[in-house]
């Protein structure tokens, strides 16, 4: 099995490439880094250095790797240096609203379109994306996080898209979104106050979550899990 | 009444101000236009030119115009000289991506932030974006159009994180996605082929059925029409 993993310099990106590694020594596995550097200690996978927002980066990434069976995008954006999570409507701009959407939703897209053909002789292609449930419009209670919102909004129609081309050419693949819950990460380290015991998660467990449904797709039939946003616990969430 | 409608040189946009000059002469109506010449033949109008992607051409134009009741965002983008709906993955590009975003979803989170308080002294604030059936996620099954899809999906997420805070802050106020059906505009022009008969709309028509929903939010409880996602025909659509 090949495995990619995008974003992998963050913190459930390494986890999956950890977990990879312990539980799959046999398995060559791929990962991305951008700005943050990677981790030292996973040195049988091979790391690649990616701006996953540059399609000509991504397709030249394609051209390197060749055959992959899963593809997993652990690349997102709610906070930087530049920019904080909009609690209200003065507090969003331009910048922000397209940096989100560059970050969050485009990646996913180019990387179908450029590794469509990888994937095409996989027995059990796979492309995951992590999204977030505060991207279901539906479950939009709280308001807030425009951009952040909107970005996975935008990524789960992709998702959904992608899933309709995929089911009628390309019978075997499967793509879905993945809600990892609230993970202790650098993403959500400044709204964690709120969130209720037992319910901060592991990146470590997150990645266990992931693999879990990625496996359970491979023993059921890849029709329920294409085009669906799936949470930790592999209940469906309303778009 | 004081009414702002953006993207006034388009086929929606140009039939709403024809509609509003006829019905409603005694209304201050304000209309944007862009590249497109704007309508001559509406000379009680106060037209402006405007990039409604520019947060400062927006900003700009809010302090200009000052009190209003209500906006309506008839801007959209399926195709230009540049880009054309794509069918398959391998047609998407980063640039249609990032282009649908900024005219698509960005002008109404744009109006939203800078007209919010030209808004606060109406009795009857509203603000209406025309979105589209295919920006709903719940209900594509057709797949294609990936840009247009997802950028339709984030507007409807900007509309209903709107709608949201101005429940709380705002208390009059409604904000909602107006899907138009098939319009014989110059958006929809290459693709009236399969269009069943009787449900290609005049702009004229679905301008009526357009101020026909905000008229009966003004009857009814506003929070009835806030953050939804209404057909020409007032069905509610799901996300």
């Amino acid at each position: 099995m090949k495995v990619l993993v995008l974003g992998a310099s963050g913190g459930i990106g390494s986890a999956m490439v950890k977990l990879l590694e312990s539980t799959e020594p046999e398995w060559e596995v791929h990962a991305t880094y951008n700005n943050n550097a990677f981790s030292t200690a996973c040195q049988n996978t091979f790391w690649h250095p990616l701006d996953v927002t540059s399609e000509h980066e991504v397709k030249a990434l394609a051209a390197q790797i060749g055959h992959i069976d899963w593809i997993i995008n652990a690349v997102g954006m709610l906070h930087n240096s530049d920019f904080t999570p909009e609690k209200r409507l003065k507090q969003t701009s331009s910048e922000q609203f397209m940096a989100s959407m560059q970050v969050n939703a485009l990646p996913t897209l180019l990387l179908a379109k450029h590794f469509e053909s990888n994937l095409k002789k996989s027995e059990q292609p796979r492309l995951v994306t992590v999204s977030a449930r505060v991207g279901s419009i539906e479950d939009n209670r709280l308001g807030g996080w425009y951009s952040y919102r909107a970005s996975k909004s935008a990524l789960n129609m992709l998702i959904k898209t992608i899933s309709i081309e995929w089911g009628r050419t390309f019978k075997k693949a499967a793509i879905f979104a993945f809600h990892p819950g609230t993970t202790d990460t650098s993403l959500s380290k400044p709204f964690q106050a709120n969130v209720p015991e037992g319910k901060l998660f592991t990146p470590a467990y997150v990645a266990q979550c992931l693999i879990s449904q990625i496996e359970k797709s491979c023993l059921q039939n890849e029709s329920n899990f294409n085009g669906k946003f799936l949470a930790y616990d592999g209940s469906e969430i309303p778009w």
